[in-house]
């Protein structure tokens, strides 16, 4: 190519390729395995492979518990989707979605220690994908499903929690759910309202809204002071066109439009679509409202619109260039973190709340000089700019791992108590 | 325990408590999941998942061979058993293989630099075992069956290879076969007979031995001087008790016992118990005959008993401690390293051959300083003592994997010709 035809790459292109080139160059991918134990000498070998590996095998043979001593199971993450919902990009298929599920993966990794593989399952029937992942489950600690559409994910999560004796957990349900109700209650508080009292609108019915609004209502949310909105409007009883999931949603109220349903309203959630909220609709709302815009990467309103209609909001959106960044990975990693280090059997609602309020509780307190510095500012104190932590945190870890662990021991689903001086240092 | 109370541990009780202490001390397990790319700043997680990680999706989503350079599938063998044929345990369930399988994955990486992950499947039946496999194949680069048990395995490797579009191998029958098939052919070889002429005794009519005595006879075995033993004594065309897999063997003879069939013999392949064959028996067998005894840990008849028996002979055997043993890590983490590399749809019978080949012809070489230090010895050259290379012998990497890729090439089921100056360093 010549000078000539050379054209400047936008901004925009150069991260693109930024990105490929990262995924590909040196070596394709971001993950691999790595040995634990020395593998240098024959001796090694005969106790790694044959024959000294069927000592573990027999001991396991006798007691299934025996696998979390003996092998990397306890501390084994499996990210697990078919490509039915792939980040905003929709259904393109079990293979495309390998590149996320490595990074789910390396999240897991880089944030909590654990070791996470994905898995790519090409079955699209609800049947086929939960027999396929209740099948290989045994091989993991725990499974996180990630990208998998709506409403089929909410029957395969229900049938793999009851199928497998190991945390099955969405994490773009629940993780999404949690961090949202931490970074939404906490801006309640300071707004000075009560969750109970509050009316809210959630635009989209998708599974991360049907999970947020679910655990909204576990922390004192009325389901009738929710209105939810899908492609066709308000929920409402007068509907027909309801799935299960969305019918236990519907209002019996006359609302229709968004226009309607915010007028009042004393909190937003969108999980849909970019630039679906006007500065007009954010008018209509309560006094001291707070709004989530959490579509990806362009919001439902930009919080310079937002801020501009009112000031008394509070905002939050799914974006890391400005505050109240919703990330899941404020929790994912160490809710698992927590579930595995007691062997829960399970991620219950015990568990969930404790992660919320651990989450909850870092905000709001004196932040380390670290994070100061990887967010690239002075000062950060709880206020209607700093709702959640920032990603980096490392209170993160031990605070929301002790609080789900110490949760699931206290709520009967744990196997093995906290061990001793858990997450102290 | 008081010092009175304490016994002293046996050598062999010394070697199981190391056993399990290697698994458990100071993790659980011994493979980890390692980070391949930067995953410090916001900006690198930024690459590694959203916004970024959309790039490689939809480049995926364009075109599937571009998982091999966006994510880890090129380099990703996963090690596959229901765990119904456990080592020399039997049929212990799936999460008791899993030291094994987590073990072989140990090893590729160890051997070979590939990223082995373990999946054990709960299902028994061939169908929902196939079902299972093939729904998470995408995921993978290739596909290495373990312990699982005969008939099924044959049906379960047949179908698994129709579906997927990777390579596909159970190690306990072709990587025994190839590493067997190296060995005494070289030791017929020395022996100046020729394979075609040969009479072959095979004690054991499992999965191993099944495909040992196919590939022999791809390599010029004639089927009809083949005998092959299971319990109920030779497989003959009188018996009516034999599964399909055995019929193939099945001679039209009127020897019954093993001292029948090893009248005049050339070659004994044991892959049956210990102790099954006597000093009386290895003397009813022709001049200068080859017995590989490869029941592990005991074998079929010891050196030391044969060699008493007669002079002539070249034995092997499974054990490390004796000369000649018969070791699939010769094999399988070079054969799926030269598929990986040219991106092979299945491993087929040319690249068995070239393989076989390939050991063989490093046996026939001078063995590097590094080699003889591992091995504790002086010297080591072709002959009665040395018919097939170490396990820790550094030529066994760029040899067979470059003669398995090439023909991959060949043979028209590799998707990519060989990297320039592959394997020449």
């Amino acid at each position: 190519m010549s000078d000539d035809n050379k054209k400047e790459l936008t901004k925009e292109e150069q991260f693109r390729q930024k990105a490929l080139d990262y995924h590909a160059i040196p070596t394709a991918g971001k993950i691999a395995i790595a040995l634990t134990k020395p593998a240098d000498s024959a001796q090694d070998l005969a106790l790694a492979y044959s024959p000294g590996v069927a000592e573990p095998v027999r001991e396991i043979a006798k007691d299934p518990a025996n696998a979390y001593k003996y092998t990397g199971k306890g501390n084994t993450v499996a990210v697990i989707s078919n490509g039915t919902a792939i980040l905003g990009l929709g259904n393109l298929g079990p293979l495309a979605s390998k590149p996320v599920m490595e990074g789910k993966a390396l999240l897991f990794k880089r944030f909590a220690g654990i070791d996470s593989i994905d898995i790519e399952v090409k079955h699209n029937t609800v049947d086929e994908f939960v027999n396929t992942v209740a099948a290989i489950a045994d091989t993991f600690g725990g499974i996180n499903l990630e990208d998998i559409k709506a409403p089929e994910c909410f029957e395969i999560e229900r049938r793999l929690i009851e199928l497998c004796d190991i945390p099955v957990f969405h994490d773009d349900q629940h993780g999404t759910a949690i961090v949202t109700a931490a970074g939404m209650l906490n801006a309640i508080e300071l707004q000075g309202k009560k969750i109970e009292e509050c009316t809210i609108v959630c635009l989209g019915a998708g599974a991360a809204a049907c999970a947020c609004m679910e655990l909204l209502i576990q922390c004192g949310a009325q389901r009738e002071n929710i209105y939810m909105l899908d492609r066709n409007g308000v929920i409402s009883t007068q509907r027909d066109d309801l799935n299960v999931y969305k019918q236990r949603f519907a209002n019996n109220t006359d609302k229709r439009t968004l226009t309607d349903a915010i007028e009042g309203a004393d909190l937003f959630l969108g999980v849909s679509g970019p630039n679906l909220m006007t500065e007009e609709q954010i008018k209509l709302m309560a006094d001291k409202p707070v709004v989530f815009a959490c579509s990806n990467p362009d919001p439902e309103i930009t919080p310079e619109l937002a801020h501009s209609a009112r000031q008394d909001l509070i905002m939050g959106t799914g974006r890391s260039d400005y505050p109240n960044q919703v990330n899941n990975v404020l929790c994912f990693p160490f809710i698992f973190r927590g579930a595995l280090d007691v062997r829960a059997k399970e991620i219950n609602i015990e568990m969930k709340l404790a992660a919320v309020e651990a989450i909850r509780s870092i905000a709001k307190e004196a932040v380390p000089e670290e994070v100061l510095k990887a967010a690239g500012v002075e000062e950060l104190s709880f206020g209607p700019h700093y709702i959640i932590p920032k990603p980096m945190d490392p209170r993160l870890l031990p605070r929301v791992a002790k609080a789900v662990a110490q949760a699931a021991v206290d709520s009967g689903v744990a196997r093995i108590a906290l061990p001793d001086g858990y997450m102290d240092n």
